[in-house]
């Protein structure tokens, strides 16, 4: 028997509980022992809940219960979570999360903590939900020099972006409809802006580079202005609009790090997932390029990444080297985002002269594209790989008040 | 420093040489230490090779050597790789291996052999060439009953078959063009009839049930009679034709095997691989569905998924519950292949009657297709669901010398 205490029985805690309780038997059979949910943490009152039994308001009480292994930290945020892991791990508790948020916030500072206590910090499902990828980067591909990782990593903004491309509904409609499904917060910034996407490429960054990579440093745009003319241009290009979390090794052992809505390829193998489907692409030097897909979220799939982490924290006992803290560098990792090189569709009023474009941007090839609203102009910028980011915002500089748009291709 | 042997420096050993060498400082930034290849078993001779040195014809060099901790199989077969992987886990050495033929034919032995001798017996380039699949199956599907497995899971015959439907070229020049890339082997059966297939969906649905899946007792096609008249069909039917293996786990906990060429729908994401990449998906009761995607096969591809197992066998003193062998149950765990239901694709020679086509199957649907080539008639039987394969088998046979194919949809 593994004896777990969970801290937060919102959606992905009560997930882990049913989880132990549906798939008792098949745990049992696999590892020889099942889960036991000893205690549940929250200041919410559940009398009806079939776990009401093991409900507490006394944090304590998990803390110094010995039998207790591991505890489940699904409170989110970096607050109360970031106070209630410190003290798990202090009471030599493996912990396990779903919490983007405090990993990318404290990772580092966690993973010492645990170390020190000799026990793990575990957050497979952090990232992509239920899709394996923590555990696949850091271990299936741990002989590989990680080349680059782009990932649709957010299911919110993917259905947001799937229902405006294949039906035809703005943005406001669509995260009102992904508010009334669920699968969007009443107050759905994290999402929308990118910051979440931002943290989870964070996170892999990390783990692909070692070193801690902090996202509030990661260059970041959300999707709030895409349009319904950028997704016929989605189109008329042969892609899919997504918003991607990017991680590119660079060749002086700097990276770029991005994310933003970009054009990709409707063949390319991301753009696979659609509706709150994540994908990511990881690009190792020895094994090329591996796809992951999934559920990026929901309850029972990223319960199941969890309770995955909760049997590797209970059987192993794996050295400690290899779960070393991330590293904290002195030097910038992160190459400055104005000095990256970039390929964008622009769309300006027709107001500006086709003269004024080519001077303006006359270091860097021009496509022009078909309009799809009127009284616009559209061009690719930036195919010869000649443009940078400084250079794009520089020249859009140069027009006030005409730029419509401009979207990256991956 | 993790000291390794190489049994066998063909392709993929030769890659796990190589990986060693080349990603040296990433693998030693990550885990604390390098690897260091020791011995290299071959009976041929290397003399120009980097390696040189380190060849050796004599296997119990490596065998009594008490600093080699971990041996790399790499030879195939399952005649001599059976014989040195014995007395590598009787030394007490971690074993780790690319070799699904052993896998798939002793595993159950292997695994035992390994755990009497309190070593690891890894597999997990086996199936996948390097794609992390055995892993994530194991450990981040540990809280999921398998619900289900397809697999594109033979490069190629995935290669052939997309070369004939994009470029339509016919199957024997699609494999003579494999086998002067390097794709296909010489003698091309174990991958053409399926047999390959066959032994990577045996592999992953003993990981799924825990229990050994005989190979030899998979119902297995091969895509030697696939034409491009087939092709036709698959285009008319809005698919791809791929060489699928699927497990099905059933209500009365049997399941389903079987290996054989489908017809996939373009946009289920397991045709998103094309050409010699694989794709696999899998069904949690938990997760839902993941797709692992990448590169099946190849040198490097598969030697980093070797290095990924020497490293986890050289860090982890995971309890040995964790990789438990498979159980032998002596009840028959596969449903009879004539019990399945099935839902074809069907040609006819023209000279058949309409009349007697639905006589024959008038328990099942049957939806007419445009006839891709002159004097045949086709049609869909088994939509419904009213269809087994016996029941097909029978009303093939009524028409003796007239079947031109039948060809599954997934």
């Amino acid at each position: 028997m593994i004896e777990i205490a969970i801290l937060g029985y919102g959606v992905v805690g009560s997930g882990v509980a049913e989880i132990c309780r549906m798939n008792r038997s098949v745990i049992q059979n696999r590892i020889g022992r099942y889960i036991h949910v000893k205690r549940i943490l929250d200041i919410r009152d559940f009398p009806d809940d079939p776990f009401a039994d093991r409900m507490t308001k006394d944090a304590d009480l998990i803390f110094s219960d010995s039998a207790i292994q591991v505890v489940v930290e699904t409170i989110g945020g970096a607050e109360i979570a970031y106070e209630l892991t410190r003290r798990a791990l202090q009471s030599g508790k493996h912990v396990v999360t779903s919490n983007k948020e405090l990993v990318a916030a404290f990772g580092p500072e966690l993973m010492l903590l645990a170390q020190e206590n000799n026990v793990k910090y575990l957050f497979e499902a952090s990232v992509g939900g239920g899709i394996p990828i923590i555990r696949p980067l850091s271990k299936c591909l741990a002989a590989n020099v990680i080349e680059g990782i782009a990932g649709i990593l957010n299911g919110t903004t993917n259905f947001i972006l799937t229902r405006m491309e294949q039906d035809g509904i703005d943005f406001a409609g669509a995260l009102t409809e992904a508010q009334s499904l669920g699968y969007a917060e009443q107050d759905p910034v994290a999402d929308v802006d990118g910051i979440d996407a931002c943290r989870k490429i964070a996170i892999l960054a990390s783990i692909a580079t070692g070193q801690y990579i902090d996202s509030t440093l990661i260059y970041t745009e959300g999707i709030r202005n895409i349009t319904s003319e950028d997704m016929a241009y989605a189109f008329r290009l042969g892609c899919k609009l997504k918003l991607i979390g990017r991680y590119q090794r660079l060749p002086d052992e700097t990276c770029r790090l991005i994310v933003a809505p970009m054009f990709v390829p409707r063949d390319h193998p991301i753009a696979v997932a659609d509706g709150v489907f994540n994908a990511i692409l990881v690009d190792g030097n020895a094994l090329g390029e591996a796809l992951f897909y999934g559920q990026g979220a929901g309850r029972l799939p990223t319960a199941s990444a969890v309770v995955a982490d909760v049997i590797e924290c209970a059987l192993s006992t794996e050295s400690i080297s290899r779960s070393a803290p991330w590293r904290k560098s002195d030097r910038t990792l992160i190459r400055a985002h104005d000095a990256c090189q970039v390929c964008a569709l622009v769309r300006l009023d027709r107001s500006v002269s086709v003269d004024s474009i080519r001077e303006t941007l006359k270091k860097t090839s021009i496509e022009w594209l078909e309009s799809a609203a009127e009284g616009e102009l559209a061009f690719v910028a930036g195919a010869d790989g000649e443009l940078t980011e400084s250079d794009l915002e520089l020249a859009l500089s140069a027009w006030p008040g005409k730029v419509v748009n401009r979207i990256r291709l991956y």
